[in-house]
């Protein structure tokens, strides 16, 4: 299957990805609120450009699988919704705070790194969108017995049935398309910006780059 | 003028960038040749996405400006293409090494940046595009006397009257377009990424991002 060559080209990557020191923290409930609030603004952005992204793509997709994908987050996006907005309001962070606060540079080059597949092709965005949720289900699964009530609740749902149908539409979709190395590329960059992603809310690195 | 109520707008952020530490070494002829052989191999892989970047957006531009802009390129090509080859081969650079080389991650942001502009507008990606043209001609202008023989053979390219032709027809067309706000964060934020894609030569940082 396409999802686990991707993943065996990955390799260690993908451990480091899924287990990076962030997840681990979470689950221990040891990392600093800081930085889970640096990480919750930056991936409120990140997830806007993402959806514009997968629109995009979509016009370029099979129908079938396209709707089906999209059907299962509009089915599921009210509790992911939910979930997210507790988070917000007990870390008091507004919507204009994630509008004003900058993107980190490694954000900002993985969601135009998501736009500029979605452009190219269905089936590249497909192995660019990949790692990011499917990944997430299994830090979902990791985390979510962590004492922290706030980490414990922000990982229930990545390891919930309603996400798991996310990732298997996902996963269905990458699995039906002819493998191609030109998949390498994209899904290997993602689970890279992945790390990074950790990495930057872990150091709190600079949110300069302003925009949409 | 559009280009001048831009300008302003970076703030000394343009200062920073066409006198940043990097071109002030390469006029000194101080800069090490490490980094500018690390910059060179980045311009080069930003360069080819750049060209990618334009020929998208032309197609969405009033072709009276498209076609001048891209004359004054192909008409100037072979100069700059000289002046490039001579200097890859001082270098000892090949192709395959370029090719082989990853992006940084400030080029494969800055690079997707002005890709992300180049689908949504005309207007929006001659803004993101004219801190690169424009500044270099300054830069170009501020290095040529550079007493090492490789920074003043290459910025005597960029202070050349065949490289001020692009400057003028770049800037002729988005002093041609209606001013709009939407103009502002595509220019500072390319400007931010020129004095970030300086930064990462002088710090050599990695280069991991492999792909086009």
């Amino acid at each position: 299957m396409n999802s686990d060559i991707l993943r065996e080209k990955a390799g260690k990557l993908w451990e480091n990805y899924v287990k990076h020191e962030f997840v681990i923290k979470m689950k221990e409930g040891s990392l600093d609120l800081e930085s889970f609030r640096y990480y919750l603004i930056q991936d409120s952005k990140y997830v806007e450009m993402m959806l514009k992204s997968l629109l995009r793509a979509s016009s370029l997709a099979p129908l079938s699988y396209s709707t089906k994908i999209l059907k299962s987050i509009f089915d599921t996006r009210d509790k992911g919704m939910e979930v997210h907005s507790w988070l917000l309001s007990r870390l008091g962070i507004s919507h204009e705070e994630i509008q004003n606060t900058g993107y980190s540079l490694v954000n900002y080059a993985y969601t135009r790194h998501l736009y500029y597949y979605s452009t190219k092709s269905w089936e590249e965005f497909l192995a660019a969108w990949a790692p990011c949720m499917w990944g997430y289900y299994e830090v979902g699964k990791f985390v979510k017995d962590s004492p922290n009530e706030l980490y414990s609740k922000w990982a229930e749902f990545y390891a919930s049935d309603e996400y798991k149908s996310r990732v298997d539409a996902i996963l269905e979709a990458l699995n039906s398309i002819k493998y191609s190395e030109s998949l390498v590329t994209p899904f290997i960059n993602s689970v890279k910006f992945e790390i990074m992603f950790w990495e930057s809310a872990l150091k709190k690195e600079p949110t300069l780059i302003i925009g949409d």
